[in-house]
């Protein structure tokens, strides 16, 4: 039996079990904490630190951004060099938390585009956690130039749970920006990364990508796994993340 | 440079500071689902699963026995069989929570003393989550008795930080339990651990600990590493512990 590629709605239904005092309990703090670890150590077992030391890690405002953070946090610890490139912060509360811990482990976060791009000229590795399971197009500003920039590097990107962009039902779609006050909207680069880290389960519209692609959020109960049929693969040893065949 | 071997005062300033908003801001729920990963993680590559797969992880009412809670949930996410013996569960929110995680994962949870030591027949490792670094003896029932059972057991001992009964600063010494009305105390054997997870760094009381010897809580900042002149090992890869030459 194949993994399952579960759709949108169920990958709301399955965070809100998880987290709901009356089933699983979990934390977003623990939940997050695991995920970022999973990034993170994904990343590293595709990228060495030997070769791809400089990473920039690009969040989004919601918990797809905070798993970024977390995962910013132990690449420090991992011994790669990080910078965090973080254009819209979340005010949640454990996002502010989150970044504090980044700042005070100094790792360079940048808010603006300009500065972003520039430090993307002298990066090996970019890590992105701008969009997660619930994205909706269309694309806000500056998102649609932040992907363009990506797009344009050249540089290896690993997608956290969903390409960027990427319809989270349908893969890779034509994609445009936010109407502006003339009613005009503008199209927006989609990105191909090398390597996804799935969590959880895998999403729908990740079914034909071709990349190397992990699974990662090694904390679903067997009977939440069952009861929705979604056939996880064994995780070797003690690690957070495991690989999955190639599509 | 060694590692520094951490006072009690030292190791409570230190999870302070880690906590604080004013400084690292982490919660208290991050630290323990890492510190207790760590603990699962140094288990398993202490003892495999194959051979060591009934762990009996033992929990006391503060925040070590929180990280046993942890660890067990990770163990049986590494597919090994925890049993939990609770004997005075904490009321702490968050120990709450990570009891009712254990509890959905049909991780079985015992309260009773004699219903512990039934299952400690057929168990094959302890984890001693019991007393952690803010131990201060005498010894209050039932875990004379509970210490008592671990070491006539003869099954192999994991001790999480400080092998429980121990003095965090002088390591074992003679003990006894708190004083009865008529004021007698009895004296209370000391368990003598295979194996050792320090977290964060070693307390003064484990110098001369003679066995296999882990470090964990990967999540400690240079810079507060550096102010205590910790002098901690580097962790290799994307592991949670790393071993400290022996003694």
């Amino acid at each position: 039996m194949s993994i399952r590629y579960i759709s949108q709605k169920l990958a709301q239904q399955i965070d809100e079990e998880l987290m709901s005092s009356n089933t699983y309990a979990f934390s977003l703090d623990q939940l997050m904490e695991l995920a970022g670890l999973s990034c993170a150590q994904a990343l590293t077992k595709s990228y060495p630190v030997s070769s791809h030391k400089r990473v920039m890690v690009c969040c989004g405002p919601g918990n797809q951004g905070g798993d970024g953070l977390v995962a910013a946090r132990h690449l420090h610890m991992f011994r790669y060099e990080p910078t965090i490139f973080l254009p819209k912060p979340g005010n949640k509360d454990i996002y502010q938390r989150l970044l504090k811990q980044c700042q005070n482990l100094n790792i360079p976060i940048l808010k603006e585009v300009e500065e972003f791009e520039k430090k993307l000229g002298v990066s090996d590795l970019i890590l992105d956690a701008i969009f997660g399971f619930s994205f909706q197009p269309p694309v806000r500003k500056p998102f649609d130039r932040v992907l363009r920039s990506l797009k344009n590097s050249g540089l290896p990107i690993v997608s956290v749970d969903i390409p960027s962009g990427w319809s989270v039902t349908d893969g890779p779609q034509p994609l445009y920006t936010q109407e502006d006050e003339q009613g005009k909207s503008e199209p927006v680069e989609t990105i191909d990364p090398e390597v996804l880290v799935s969590l959880t389960a895998p999403k729908e519209g990740v079914k034909g990508y071709k990349g190397r692609h992990w699974l990662g959020g090694r904390f679903v109960p067997d009977s939440l796994a069952e009861k929705y049929n979604l056939n996880l693969p064994e995780y070797p040893g003690v690690d957070q993340v495991v690989e999955l065949p190639r599509a």
